[in-house]
C-alpha cells in the first residue's frame, strides 16, 4: 500500500522487508498537543493488527480516567469475547500500578516510576507486548525516577519486535538518539491561551 | 479535572463554563507525523462522550483502508447495537464518497473534493455530528478545488457545538488565522531517512 521510496538505501546486508519490519523507537515530544492522543490512535492500528498492547502511564494522579483509556480496554475485552484485534493491558502510576495492586502514596512518585520501569523491563525481557506506549515517561527520566542509560540501553537492545512509543516534552537528548522516529508537536495557537479551559471530549 | 488556569481571562460576557463549551477548530499541520492520527486519537475520545463522529478523508485512493477506519467503525457498530459511546460515520473520496454511491472516476479528484465539501456544508447546516474530522482537507483547500473564504466562514459560522478538526501539511493562513487549536507536527527524525520504508501496524 505505501508507495514511499526511501531517499537512501543503507548498505545494511538487509532485504527491504527485513529493514521495514524492524521494530521501532518511537518518540512524541514538544510542547503541542496530539504527543500522546497520536501515540493512542497508533495503538488503534497495532489493535486492529491483532498486536498485544501494554500503555504505562506515568501520571500522578489515577484518578484522571481518559476516553481513550475507557475504549482501548473496551476493545481489549472485545479481543477476549471475539477474538476480534489483539489485547490492551492499561496501567497507570499514581495510585499503584495496576499489577501490584499495592495501593500507592501519593507523595513516593519517584518509587512508583521506578516500580513501572522496572516491571516494564521485565515485560521487555519476557516479549510480552507487541506495542509498549510509555505515556509521558520523559518527565520520570528528566527527574532521574529512572536511569535514562538504564532505559536507553534497555530499550536500545530489546528481543524481538517489540514498538515502543514514547511521549513527553522535553525528551532526554539521549532518548532522541536513539529513537527511530521522532515527531515534535509544536503549540501554534491554544484556546487557553484567549480563557478559554480544555473541555470534555477534547481534552480527555 | 484539569487543572490548568488560562493566562488571560477575556472580558466578553461569558461565563467560564460557556467559554469552556465553545466549539473548535482545530487543525493538525506541519510535515511530521502525527497529523491524522492524532485527528482519531481525538474521535476516540468522542466516542466515549457518546458524541455523533463524522469522519471525511480527501484521500486519492479509496483502496486504502487505515486500521483506525476499521476500529472506528467497529466502535460505531458497538454504537448501533449496545448503545455504548456514538455512532461513526466514515466517508472517503476517491472511489466515489459513499453517501453518494456514484462510482467516482480516478481522473475528477477537483469536482469529488467540491461533492466533499457541499456534503460537510449541508451537515453543518444540519449539525449532523458533534466531531467532524476532515482529514487531508488542507489539500484540496491548497490546489483550489475548494473555496477557501467558503471554507473558512462556513467553519468561522457553523451553528450550534460542532468540533472541526482539519488535517494535512501546509494549512492555509486564512484556515490557521480561524482555527482555535493548531498544533505543528514537526518531523525530528524519520525512519525513511535511513531507508526504513512504512510497516503495518505504524504507518497503517
Amino acid at each position: 500500500m505505501p508507495q514511499g521510496r526511501p531517499p537512501v538505501v543503507p548498505d545494511d546486508g538487509l532485504t527491504t522487508r527485513q529493514r521495514r519490519n524492524r521494530p521501532l523507537l518511537v518518540v512524541h515530544t514538544g510542547d503541542g498537543k496530539g504527543k500522546s492522543t497520536a501515540a493512542f490512535g497508533l495503538a488503534l492500528r497495532s489493535w486492529n493488527q491483532g498486536w498485544s498492547i501494554g500503555v504505562f502511564q506515568f501520571v500522578k494522579s489515577a484518578k484522571w480516567r481518559i476516553g481513550e483509556q475507557t475504549v482501548l480496554e473496551r476493545l481489549g475485552d472485545l479481543h477476549r469475547d471475539t477474538g476480534e484485534g489483539g489485547p490492551v493491558e492499561w496501567h497507570k502510576m499514581g495510585a499503584g500500578w495496576s499489577w501490584s495492586r499495592k495501593p500507592g502514596s501519593e507523595s513516593d512518585h519517584a518509587a512508583e516510576a521506578a516500580e513501572g520501569w522496572a516491571e516494564i523491563k521485565r515485560r521487555l525481557a519476557a516479549q510480552t507486548h507487541d506495542l509498549l506506549v510509555l505515556d509521558e515517561f520523559t518527565y520520570p527520566m528528566q527527574w532521574g525516577w529512572v536511569d535514562v542509560e538504564d532505559v536507553v540501553e534497555t530499550i536500545a537492545n530489546r528481543p524481538g519486535r517489540q514498538h515502543v512509543v514514547v511521549t513527553g516534552r522535553r525528551a532526554h537528548p539521549r532518548l532522541l538518539q536513539t529513537a527511530d522516529l521522532v515527531t515534535e508537536m509544536t503549540k501554534v495557537r491554544h484556546p487557553m491561551d484567549v480563557g478559554q479551559k480544555g473541555q470534555r471530549g477534547i481534552e480527555w
